[in-house]
């Protein structure tokens, strides 16, 4: 698809989100919260679907244990981590007029044309003539990836509020972790933070959870939940947003094993996806370069999706090393070292971690389940079909039930078959409209069946299921629904 | 059972939460975060089963739907529902020594004996003489519950920390909203609060849902989800917590109808708690006296359960009126009035509220299943088993697996039963130590069912399925175990 297309499937998918009731804009009412959204009806569902599914597919295995950490921790536990020192975005504020700007944001915000300038003052022979914007572009870019060379540039840079010139300060780091107080003093002794990621959860509580499941390395805790980045720039729907929720797995294990199990967890979370029916063409691995490693990272490879807007990560596998373990021994004095039983060493484990954004996923589920399809009408025709595609097991609604018409007893019957189903299952009951539109709303919002109840069976007790892909109906006994339901969806 | 047994039953549980797995303190090798806990692999577990029954039982329903709104809403949603202004405590400053006190705190500080003193200074005639405590403690407190006798008394007392007198600022009202900044700049319009109730994001989220779910009043929504309030006294372990997460459901109704579906979902949600194995004689109602009713209500009831330190709310149904849904129309200038297709009406809908705590939930439920029993040993003698008696939809882990020896081939048939029903189950596989601590391990956390592999299962391809309540065993056919599991667990 061209781009002007793709940028059209965003707008269909965040439009069809709202209307079905997946995802809302948070306090829409109230004009938004930027970076933030509200899942609705069908999108808790799905998301809780999806969380599920990541939860029995990774803590339903002997090795590997879960937990839920609070999203409040100790403040040490950040300067431990390095988030404190490391967390930050470089900032400047015009000492004019008081405006503040990331700085990479003003860079970002320039034009080809005061890129080129820029360039020329400081390289007057080296860009002379040079009009390929793509150089420049890749020029200037790598020039400011320099802290140094940055703020240089930067003290030439007008003030994009007030147009003033040289009057911003010197770049200040900028924490990206939301802090608030506790207790009633609000004085840097109260300071905690909204975690940032799961995995320091997880990391101090790796001795609990070790002694209390009598678990031997390796093995591994996984955890899904909230966590919180001040981002300046949110973008792109659920991709960047400043709560997310977080599905990781941290993998202990010892040291000299980590490569094997770093492409054990690799192989296992790939296929997740797959095995959740996301197409493989639209997957791929983006590895780190060595360069750009984060500075607890042996290795690290993204799972990127193609969303309409380009590849995006959607999980990190990463080898952490003993880098937290260690810092949490250095920080708190609690020794976190394992002891193993068998060959009496003692050691701090290495870490794989497995981390997938939950919200990014859910994005990325929702995006490659959306078909717009030709479709035959009841008067032979063809009409456009939207259907989400989505693998039964993530469908928000798993069943509708439709009586043929509103009369012979038919609503009574369907009424019966809903509430037979509905203990075990998410169903929907619809008996408004012509069945050929009722269809259409189901497969709008990725339902993977449809009942319908005619007069056929009043007759015989038998009812259609119509699949939502192949869109083929079978007659089943209706007396064999539940466990019909039961062999397909669980 | 008297007062110090109680709160041995406390401190047993406390110890067994953090021994097995349920609960631990948030960031322990720090020292704890105080108010805040985290969940371990057993805790989560059962968290998360009572989180599912709740959201089956109360959304699989064809008039509620579900939702999950984000933590972070925008500033003006707790301007409109009063928390700004109202959610707070009433706090002082000894002007000395700086320290800062909650007068309410200060208060249950003093001895009987102040008490006496002060309540004898202000009314000298009517306490002389007066030796009963329990007429003071009452009369006190029921003179400070005016905000103006009670800061007449404060100035009278000494402060706690450096001892001075009358160096007590006028009392300041301390909000227990938690709040933040977003974006960079932390001024006055970039706060934003971690909501304190979950119930606004429902709110908000009104029309949203009613439109795209196509529902018609009555309907309701509910939500789980985290809630935070900056509590100066947490208590009673998961009782009273900073972080803790909330069960909800606002049912929209039309006004003149609200007591019926108040009473209605009273019911609901006591049998609720019965239905999942609660001992009915250990709940109660409460119902709030129409002068301590919050000012949004028209009817108040707790659910109260009887925790070893007393009767403490686990779950408010609320007559919320039309309160909160008026108050966003009047903040956001949007209209909140449903529109009645059939009777042509347009109106504001009245709001029945339940509102439970899940971390409350989960400590009642794994207190009232804690018991000691004697019981009987292989070698005739009794000894004490202490079994938590979860009701099995609840339990952590559904089925433990004992190969009876470590040979002649019950390991290997007990691990291949066991990967049959592990993508099911969550299930423990255990083969060490004598098969009666093996029981007791499986008992203490509330195993429902433990089978065992013998030399018989060898010959004729039986097991033994052992009840955690009733100790009996009965002998199963192998290949039957995943239905009877599936019969007994879904």
């Amino acid at each position: 698809m061209k781009n002007n297309d793709q940028s059209k499937v965003m707008e269909k998918i965040v439009s069809l989100a709202k209307r079905r009731g997946f995802v809302f804009q948070s306090s829409e009412i109230y004009g938004g919260l930027n970076g933030c959204w509200d899942y609705g009806p069908l999108g808790v569902e799905m998301l809780n679907n999806l969380k599920r599914e990541w939860w029995k597919n990774m803590t339903y295995r002997e090795n590997v244990e879960g937990v839920d950490a609070a999203i409040l921790m100790h403040p040490r536990v950040w300067e431990a981590s390095g988030h404190v020192e490391n967390f930050t975005d470089p900032m400047v504020d015009c000492k004019q007029c008081k405006a503040r700007y990331r700085v990479d944001v003003l860079f970002d915000d320039l034009s080809i044309k005061k890129k080129k300038e820029l360039l020329r003052e400081l390289f007057p022979t080296q860009y002379e003539g040079q009009q390929n914007d793509e150089v420049i572009e890749e020029a200037f870019a790598q020039f400011v990836t320099n802290e140094q060379q940055a703020a240089s540039i930067v003290t030439k840079l007008p003030c994009p509020t007030c147009g003033s010139r040289g009057t911003f300060t010197e770049a200040r780091k900028f924490n990206l972790m939301f802090k608030t107080f506790v207790g009633p003093v609000e004085d840097n002794s109260a300071v905690v933070y909204l975690r940032p990621e799961t995995a320091q959860g997880i990391f101090v509580n790796f001795l609990n959870v070790q002694t209390s499941s009598r678990q031997k390395i390796p093995f591994g805790i996984a955890q899904i939940g909230k966590a919180f980045r001040n981002e300046i720039n949110t973008k792109n729907f659920l991709f960047r947003t400043r709560e997310f929720e977080q599905m990781e797995m941290q993998f202990f294990v010892k040291p000299g094993t980590d490569e094997e199990y770093f492409e054990y967890w690799r192989a296992e979370r790939m296929q997740w996806f797959i095995d959740l029916g996301m197409k493989k063409e639209k997957l791929q691995w983006h590895q780190h370069p060595k360069e750009k490693l984060a500075h607890y990272a042996k290795d690290a490879y993204d799972i990127e999706y193609l969303f309409p807007f380009g590849w995006g990560e959607i999980e990190g596998i990463h080898n952490r090393t003993n880098y937290d373990l260690s810092r949490h021994e250095q920080y708190s004095g609690k020794s976190m070292k394992y002891f193993d039983d068998e060959t009496k060493e003692k050691y701090v484990p290495y870490v794989i971690e497995t981390s997938a954004g939950a919200s990014r996923s859910f994005m990325a589920f929702l995006i490659d389940a959306y078909h717009e399809e030709e479709a035959p009408t009841a008067e032979g025709t063809t009409e456009t079909r939207v259907v989400l595609k989505l693998h039964p097991k993530l469908a928000p609604v798993k069943i509708a039930i439709f009586p043929l018409v509103n009369r012979d007893g038919m609503p009574e019957y369907a009424r019966k078959i809903e509430s037979d189903l509905r203990s075990q299952f998410r169903v929907f009951y619809d008996d408004s409209g012509a069945i050929g539109r009722r269809y259409r709303r189901q497969d709008e919002i990725g339902t993977p069946y449809c009942i319908t109840i005619d007069s056929q069976t009043l007759q015989d007790n038998t009812v259609t299921v119509r699949n939502r892909d192949t869109m083929i109906q079978e007659r089943i006994d209706a007396s064999q629904l539940k466990e019909y339901f039961l062999l397909k969806l669980f």
